[in-house]
């Protein structure tokens, strides 16, 4: 066996990170058009009051947003702007806010995150309810929010069932819910389409849209599903460094998104490319993918004494290497072509005999 | 009279503020041109090292380099660097950090944010000397970084020389000296084009140099003149949300002011259509021009009553009611015909009767 | 002359604080006395429940009292409970909030505090007035909080007058009125004792009850006057880390101290001794008393040069050595013998030939 | 049956929590002697270095000492000295730190707790060990401390092997080990009563030394092991309003703990009063004693409709109500008599009938 030859070729998307691809189009069309002449800044400009009403008309109600630069800071600013210093959000151990944003809700906001147990990578109301003993104590933190992320960091989605049950129960017992919608654009793929019943109706309080992951250069929009919560958010929003000053160019993103259904569009079709890529490499010896695609990333077990040689070949993360795990994660950039080329790679490899690899240059 | 008439069209630039101009045409050619194939996202890629090497050459020294989304998050990421909680900053009463980041660098440090009364816009020394009695003392804050604005807030510049005493005067009392460079391009190129002298050989220890104001679309570079103290800068700025995701975009603007000294000529433009617009309205009568501008600022006493009336025609800030003072602003986008028209604007309307303006539509 | 065989004896009391002085021995006997049998932790006993019900006596209103460890922490804890992260508190730049707390406010509570020129060590309407125009602009932190000194640092009492037009005005402006009274008890006792007068119908909203200066061993009561400012202040303590756990301990000192009026009757007498200093040194040659004491200190200027042989015969504080400062104060321990030695003290050492001081044990 | 007239009285002493208890005579008599004069407050007094010279003793080595108000304070002390916000503690998900201090830790530092699950209350290497592979990632908090209880929330006290372990795993991979001893003395005097071998030999590096609940009225000492970790911690304490002002009586206090091994035969009675206490229920019927009692609580299990009653008789607290599991403590204070009196009420009330519990005054 001689396992060089064999290799395909690198295919031209990554599959490390739906963020490691660029922009799309569309979007970028739109940063040139809204290029013309001069606009107040901070928001007081009309592409940030039309995507304002594209959001509203998303939503069908009078939701209030506030545009963020980023993922950590929209999440910053989102639970920050619902928590008291002595106030709680509980969140899966597995959590974006838990795990990947260096400590930044809990440094800016002072409040404590509790982690509990996730199921699936999602927050189950059995590991929340027990903290709720600790209201009235001036002993425990107060439990206040309980935030979640939508598609969940492990690849799995909250049925609208299992996002309804947490909202009646948030509802019932005084807390808010957050959701982490980085991808929230393939979670509402998945589902169907349709973002009203899956967060309007269940009870979502407070949404990261998530912009950059679908095909925006940057930006998130944090919304308000009740418009009474977002009163200071503004002023939490600045004082977190994450009002945009030329805000014409977040606003103008968020609309091409937005426009003819594009963010739909994209996450539609980073999820049809997962879903091909899980079959793909189904069948390859020594793969398995232990659970199917509900949004854009496949999770894989692979052998592990081969995991060096494959990312050497076409930079990819490792997710849990106790448990011999990678994270292989599609894009609106992905083609048929990347994903067949990639699953063809991973036969490649793994049918041949492991050499030592060679680091590539971009993963320094 | 009949002031309508009289009125030239409104001007095609914003006086209000060099963020109300788009992105410079280099810099949106540059984001257009990184928008190809995939790149591993926070900075792991060509175009962000390339940036790098172009202001490590700028600067003639092995700068660390943080790249942020604005120009607060820029400050707070290289203050919260340099400092602990029980330590302070000094900085005059008029610092964009006390007036106008909402009490952001206070918030994520912890810090305290000692203010001093302003000579011109300027931190001096004797301002500063008294609170270094408080070293040693834990009934006290620390006294550990002066931080200036260059340009300042009032639109001065600080000498060289005054620089220099401030960075021997922080050397000798082991303090740190922080610049915010919003318009560090602006200062450089009013100063002949030597950031090295400026900001080198002075003994700046950090330095937000700026790129929103001067062309790019967001993104500023925190920049660690001594290397150690960037330690732990990445930790700082992914906690305080400023870590950018498509990092490639940030850079790539950077690079395309960078790149042939267009940096230094959209600033140079800039401060130029000042002293043109200084120029044009010094004999109109009731403005007065009490300092010559020292970048791309204009701050003008005008007929107070009047204010409402020229702000209605083209927008600009006030400054100071109390002094009968505004800010007139130019960028990289304002054309000398631009500033003709408006210096003929404000002509028409103050050598016209007054009437009641209408507010525009721009500053909703 | 021969400066020693004229030195009295050091007086048997400090003049260096008012908290070097030891306990009122009715403290010390309520505190042996609260030492019977069992208490439940953190406030849940019957010494606590009396204290409080003392204070809303005294007040003649429903107080919410939350008793702390010390006044540093108390007014962290007062402040913090009216505070957001994005607001500010307005104080005199000789406040011990911004002076002497190490920046502990603005750490808890991640709001500003924005110092402005003192008159007489009092904050001015003059001074707060401009920063009403921040209200509203999410750039600017927003105005929440008027804290003052009752005493000052400078030694000043606002007179009744002076309150009710702080608190009209906060109240006009949707402003809080935060009173820092470490030595309220000096300054009650010098505007002859009633406290309602004073505090509660001039509008104040949140009261440090200084009880450590006053005789007590340890610990404040932060007094809300409008209860319902008092909604999260348990959680606001126990987070700031102010929560005495054998509460009755300190709420037997309240106790003690608020029975048959000994509160007044310690500060009265500490006021007295400074009337009687502030006579005493008036003619002696070099010394100068700029202002009669209002409450229980006397600033006195010295001649500088003898600064040090001052301080090494009995210790006490420099003030302001620019303008030749030092201030003496007076407790409840302090006898009228105290007083006639040290002003004898004083009157011997600057009558003789300057000598080289000794370091006092006590000050190392 | 018949329950009322079987019960015994209530005992004098309290079962709720050692901080139920008063203050040690030879504390008292301690606080009354230092009340003697003047002296400089903030620590500059003779009780003072007297008390640090004797935790020097103690320890051995040149420990370095700050002073706290109580429990929470100290640990907010110690582990603010230690860390920076983008760093983390990694602790137990039942211990102090992050139960029962309101979050105080992480509002003051900035800091992340990161729990994991205990092990019979203790923190265990394999539980830390993932998060290493944290380190360096911008992305997550930098592990940096591990903080234990000693002895644990559960009762139970880690072996000196099991901290040498600990701490050595600490010193390999560049973590602090902090150790919450609020019940320090217990833990000490239950493994033989030699600090040096418990907390020097293993590698601790910083202690708070728990005094309260030892016998004192208040104050805790925070140690140093490591004198340069604490080079900012006078800093740090002042701005966590943690300095007492007439810190004489807190040294005086320590002073009288720690003369003639008073704080260990304090601790070790109380011990022995747990010791008896298990021995005395272990055959009520319904009663359980699952674990032995190793410093001074008993975790008992008790038939969970009969607790409202026993409650009402003699007060204590539920611990784990799923686990029909209730918390009784000794104290300093109790008595072999408080103890029968104690265990034969309990034995009366369940040997009787339910009866419909009086929730007694003290619980209010």
């Amino acid at each position: 066996m001689d396992a060089m030859p064999a290799l395909p070729p690198i295919p031209a998307a990554s599959f490390a990170s739906d963020n490691a691809a660029g922009v799309a189009p569309q979007v970028m069309d739109a940063l040139v058009a809204a290029n013309t002449g001069p606009a107040l800044a901070y928001g007081d400009d009309r592409w940030t009051a039309e995507a304002v009403d594209q959001l509203r008309d998303l939503f069908g109600s009078p939701v209030e947003v506030v545009w963020c630069w980023g993922g950590t800071g929209a999440n910053v600013v989102g639970l920050a702007t619902l928590l008291q210093g002595w106030q709680s959000v509980i969140a899966t151990d597995t959590a974006h806010i838990v795990v990947d944003e260096a400590g930044a809700p809990v440094r800016f906001s002072g409040s404590t995150i509790t982690t509990v147990p996730h199921v699936d990578g999602k927050l189950t109301i059995d590991a929340v309810a027990p903290f709720l003993d600790w209201r009235g104590s001036e002993h425990h933190v107060q439990p206040r929010v309980l935030s979640i992320s939508q598609v969940t960091e492990m690849g799995t989605r909250y049925t609208t069932d299992e996002l309804g049950e947490l909202g009646a129960f948030a509802r019932a017992h005084d807390l808010l819910l957050h959701v982490d919608g980085a991808r929230i654009a393939n979670a509402v793929a998945a589902a169907g389409g349709d973002i009203r019943s899956m967060i309007v109706d269940t009870g979502v309080d407070v949404l990261t849209f998530g912009l950059t992951k679908n095909g925006a250069m940057y930006g998130e929009a944090v919304v308000f599903l009740r418009p009474e919560l977002a009163a200071h958010a503004a002023h939490v929003r600045k004082q977190a460094g994450q009002l945009p000053s030329k805000a014409r160019f977040v606003a103008a993103q968020a609309s091409a998104l937005l426009a003819d259904g594009l963010w739909l569009a994209n996450a539609r079709h980073a999820n049809e490319m997962a879903v091909l890529l899980a079959t793909l490499v189904a069948d390859i010896p020594g793969v398995e993918v232990p659970v199917a695609p509900e949004a854009n990333a496949v999770f894989a077990r692979i052998p592990w004494d081969r995991f060096a040689e494959l990312r050497a070949w076409s930079f990819f993360w490792e997710w849990d290497p106790a448990d011999s795990l990678v994270r292989w994660m599609t894009s609106f950039t992905t083609t048929e072509d990347d994903v067949r080329t990639f699953a063809a790679g991973v036969r490649a490899i793994l049918e041949a005999e492991p050499v030592e690899p060679v680091e590539p240059a971009g993963a320094a």
